[in-house]
C-alpha cells in the first residue's frame, strides 16, 4: 500500500491497522504532508506498530513504486484517461492471481483532499475505483485502504469461515433426542388442552417442531427445555 | 446500523461517512459515552451531515432493536455461544434478501474497547464476523461498520433471486415481539420453581433465549409458543 503525500498522522495509523487487520505489512509513504515518524500515527495504529515501523518513505512516487509489476491507482472520482476502471472485489483476485506467479503489485492513495494527480495515476496499469454511494463516494484514506486490503484477504482460498458453531464440545442433540423432547412437550401439550381443535393438530405439530428442529438444539439445549417443561407443568404424569 | 456505547464521537462521525459512502443512512446510538451531539463527530463525518443530524439515541438496545426482525452481532473475538457465525460477505446476501420480503435488519456493534456484551450478543440471530488476521482481528468501529456497509452495498439487490413474498404472519417477529415472548416464558418459569439457584439465573436466561433468538421465529410461531406456555403453565396470573 502505497500512500502518496498523505496529510494526516492519524490516517497513516489507521491505514496501518487496517493493513495489519487483513495480513498486510508493506506500507510505502511518498513526501508525507505531516512530519514522519508523526507521534499522531501511533495511538490509531492501535498495535499495529510493526507496520509504522516498517513504513519505509520515498521522497517520489516514481521511486516508491521502482520495484513494483502491477500497479493500482485508487480513485474516488472518474478520471478522462483510457485506462482500465477495476473494482477492489475484481482487483483483488486480479492481484492474487499476479502474486502467484511473484509478481509484486502495489496500491497508490493519494492525498486526502485531493486524490491522486493525474501524472500519478498514469503511472499504474488500473484504476481502481469501489462502487460506492455516486452522490458521496469520497472515503477516508484509511477505509479507502482497509477496502482494499479487505478484498485482498477476502479474495484468499484460506479465509472462508465454515458455517460452524463455535463450541465443538457441545454435540447437537440426535434425531432421538429430539424426538423425546417433542414427545414430552406434545403430551403435556395434551395435558393442558392446547390442541383444541383435533384435526388441527398434526399442523400445529407441525409447526411447533420445526421451530426447535430449525435452531439445531445442542444435548444441553435439550435437556434444559426438558427442565422448562417440567418446571411449566410439573413432573412427568402428576398430572395424569 | 446500532452503535452500542460507543466512545467517540469521532468514530460515530467517520461510522457516519461509511454509512453514506455505501448508501445507508440509519443510524441508531445506544447510550453514547460520548456527550451527544459530540463536536467531534463532524469533522470526522467529512460531510455525511444528514446521517448525524437523523441519528436517534437510545437508552437500551432493546429499545434500539425493538422495530427489528432480524438483528447481527459484530464481534471480533470468537464467543462461546451457540449461534450461526457468518461474514459481511454472507450476512449482506441474507440481509438483501430479507429487507426484499419487508423484513427490517439491524447490526450491532460494541463498544470500542470491549465490544458487545453477552446479553446483547443473545439478542442477535446471527454472529457477524470478518475472517480477519487472526492474530489482530480488532477492527476500528468506523472500519468494521464501513465492512459491513460495503458489502450491503456490493450484494445489490438484482443479483439477489427473489424468494415468494410471505404473508404477514409468516414474517419474522420483531425484537420487541420477542422480549414478551421471553418475559412470558421466564415470569412462568419463575413461578414454575425452574430458577433453582439464582445466581445460576442470568446465564440460564440467556441460553434459553438463544435458542430462540437462533431460531429467526415467525410471529405466528412467537403465537404459538405464547399458547404453548399457557397451555403448560395455565393463563398468567393463573397461579399467583
Amino acid at each position: 500500500m502505497i500512500l502518496v503525500r498523505p496529510q494526516l498522522g492519524e490516517n497513516i495509523g489507521a491505514a496501518a491497522r487496517a493493513m495489519l487487520n487483513c495480513g498486510l505489512g508493506d506500507l510505502r509513504l511518498v513526501d508525507p504532508r505531516c512530519r514522519w515518524p508523526d507521534p499522531e500515527a501511533w495511538p490509531s495504529a492501535s498495535g499495529a506498530v510493526s507496520v509504522l515501523e516498517r513504513a519505509r518513505v520515498f521522497p517520489s512516487t516514481a521511486e516508491a513504486v521502482s520495484d513494483l509489476s502491477l500497479i493500482y491507482a485508487s480513485t474516488a472520482r472518474q478520471r478522462d484517461m483510457t485506462k482500465p476502471t477495476v473494482t477492489p472485489r475484481e482487483a483483488a483476485v486480479e492481484m492474487r492471481r499476479a502474486a502467484a506467479r511473484g509478481v509484486r503489485v502495489g496500491v497508490l492513495f493519494g492525498p486526502e483532499r485531493t486524490g491522486l494527480d493525474n501524472d500519478e495515476v498514469v503511472r499504474a496499469a488500473r484504476i481502481l475505483h469501489a462502487p460506492l454511494n455516486p452522490d458521496f463516494s469520497s472515503l477516508n484514506l484509511a477505509q479507502a485502504v482497509l477496502l482494499v486490503a479487505y478484498e485482498w484477504r477476502m479474495a484468499s482460498e484460506c479465509s472462508i469461515t465454515p458455517h460452524r458453531l463455535p463450541r465443538p464440545l457441545e454435540l447437537p442433540a440426535t434425531a432421538g433426542e429430539m424426538e423425546n423432547f417433542y414427545e414430552h412437550l406434545e403430551e403435556e401439550l395434551e395435558r393442558g388442552g392446547f390442541f383444541e381443535v383435533p384435526e388441527k393438530r398434526p399442523t400445529v405439530v407441525r409447526n411447533v417442531r420445526n421451530v426447535f428442529a430449525r435452531s439445531q438444539l445442542t444435548r444441553q439445549e435439550v435437556r434444559t427445555l426438558h427442565g422448562i417443561i417440567t418446571a411449566l407443568a410439573g413432573p412427568r404424569g402428576r398430572r395424569s
